[in-house]
């Protein structure tokens, strides 16, 4: 992902949340999922929550292409948009068999914490702020996957059960439509404000935290305390 | 499309709105257009404003992608608004070249005003409205042109300048689409209360009013009075 | 209105539209409410409408209050949504008392082409722009009501039968308000991109030209040609 | 707040919620606040938080105006928007000041993640779901703090530090503003579809949840982890 300048926004977002990157990447979750040992139970726990997760990402996605400013942005958005649907059915039709995750099971199984915060700040945001602002909360999620998978994918154990989500994230395709992202941030922010380009960046920021949050609810196995 | 039943909100639609769909297959608009003697200017004017308004419907249905209960209609919807930047750009590669008009043209060619009131009734309504609501907003423009484009089709004159057009909404491809976006409607009506189903009619009657005023404006190469 | 400087939006705006607004003062609609000449029936087509607009107009002004980014903003914009409410109500109380427009008749009347077309670009602004271009479409409503309310009642005829109207948008409470809107339009544009401010351009035409065809819908009594 | 019948929305959803209710009412950061006890670092953490809380209230509240059916809930909600932020004016100019949160100190201080995660839910909800489901995920914050005012209200020792805040939430004022939400809620139950009714119960449940949340974090001092 080194194609941008050091004016770029995804630059410095990346850099200024460079610390952030680096504890994702050695949380313990990612860590024992890459030596492939991470209990089922917290896999288990991430993989259902990410099925939510990707249907509000997909609504999102869905809402920047309908404030994107040129058609092929809406044209680009929208396909995420329908993209993130198509990998949340794939994760149903994979892991969910493997872990006995019926349709059912899935649709009773309530949002975790985590995983509704994030989700509404995406909404609030999509809906509430402008386009740039839109871009700037819906990268990290695109971004540190893409980097996390690469990295997990060069340490990954041989035997991996979870090769499969590995490969996902890891894979080119998945990466080209990362590079386009960081592309429409990049072309969104270049003639915004000075206001705009900090709005951006607290949703970058903000996005990252919840990544984190994520992760680390899944490893928790978190419930709602009430 | 006869795939409803006498309780379906789409036949209800339909019937309520039959004068409209009557009067609009008899514009002069459509009837010239059939016998391939609507003056190019009209056709130009008409095309450019369609090219507007398939960017404004294609947001539209990335709203109702992003307010979709089920990710399957979330899915459908993105892919949908998709296709109307596709087709979009599709007009400008074929009678945007034969009319002459440039990217430059076309930027700079404002919205008629009833291109410009459909669009933004299709906006506010995919923003402020529920689900079901947009679904009925959306629904004429692709049955409307779906009929009028078999209607047209069945009685073109031959070596019609206009064939590409009548061809794309005469053809099966569109037509599958326009019975899945029907099909959502119904779904999303059966269960709704009589609050909202009467205001997906009042959507649906306002959107075919719209459709007539939109024809009716390339025909009177419509400008802003002021 | 002369509290702006040069480079200030509102000048800028007021200025590019100094055609359109001469050509609203001297509509025939309003060179006849100024004589007292103006026939009823027009009258209560606009009041009508009016109150349907000040609906629509109040639902855009929540709205702009919603995405507003100071409190104080937030305040202002809920109070004058409250506001225009309260005006809407107040034209029910004593023009739909003296024109026989019961509640029912006014729920039945539908909006006109020009109002729900004027209504429809004020939410689609209102829900799909940034803050700073929901105030470049709301801007000409206030400050086009006080500059002709002013017009008027200086050249009004004595007894004239509208004065209740004239009085209204005549009176220093609502330019009070006016000055208040337009120092929070300036407020937000003088930091803004010029691509955000050519937006809140754009959107104060539209809305300049939605206030003459407004205007001349009540003097063509306009009802829905289908 | 014994108004309703047993086929009321809101006394199905506070009976639903009851536990949680008690839960909220016997936590140690109420119990302490009751007590005059409370660690000045705890209230003044929830205080600031209350702020930003407020301001995103008064944000969600506008977009109930805007999406309100009826005149009359628009300027109702409007109204309740504005007084939203006066509200948090008000501890602006007294716990503000007692606690030396400086307008630069508020301002630099970011929101809690539970204050976040409530703030975006809100937000989220406003702008995705219909009217009806707006309402119940407001509904929880009005009426919970009018229950826990009067109960703190009604075991507060003398001299309680938190008097004001205690008689704001236990005052008549307030309790007259309850009953308006409470009524409007009902309003729009009453005639709804069973899956609108039962969004707007798991929209009431999660706001619940997330009161409780937003307490603890209060009493915890929360932070970003990251």
């Amino acid at each position: 992902m080194n194609t941008t300048t050091a004016s770029c926004f995804s630059r410095q977002a990346w850099e200024r949340n460079a610390p952030a990157y680096e504890a994702i990447r050695n949380m313990p979750f990612n860590n024992e999922l890459a030596a492939g040992v991470l209990d089922g139970a917290r896999f288990k726990h991430y993989i259902t929550q990410d099925a939510h997760y990707l249907i509000g990402f997909g609504r999102a996605l869905a809402l920047s292409a309908a404030k994107a400013p040129h058609p092929d942005r809406i044209a680009q958005f929208a396909k995420a948009a329908e993209v993130a649907i198509v990998v949340e059915r794939a994760l149903h039709g994979s892991f969910f068999a493997q872990f006995g995750i019926t349709p059912k099971i899935f649709a009773e199984t309530p949002l975790s914490p985590a995983c509704h915060h994030y989700v509404s700040f995406l909404l609030a945001t999509a809906y509430a702020e402008p386009y740039e602002v839109v871009l700037g909360a819906l990268l990290p999620c695109f971004w540190i996957y893409a980097e996390v998978g690469r990295d997990i994918h060069s340490r990954a154990a041989q035997s991996n059960p979870y090769q499969a989500w590995i490969d996902t994230y890891a894979g080119e395709e998945f990466h080209i439509a990362v590079r386009a992202v960081i592309e429409a941030t990049d072309e969104a922010a270049d003639p915004a404000s000075a206001n705009i380009r900090g709005r951006m960046h607290a949703a970058y920021t903000r996005a990252t935290q919840l990544e984190w949050l994520f992760w680390d609810s899944g490893y928790r196995l978190e419930t709602w305390p009430i």
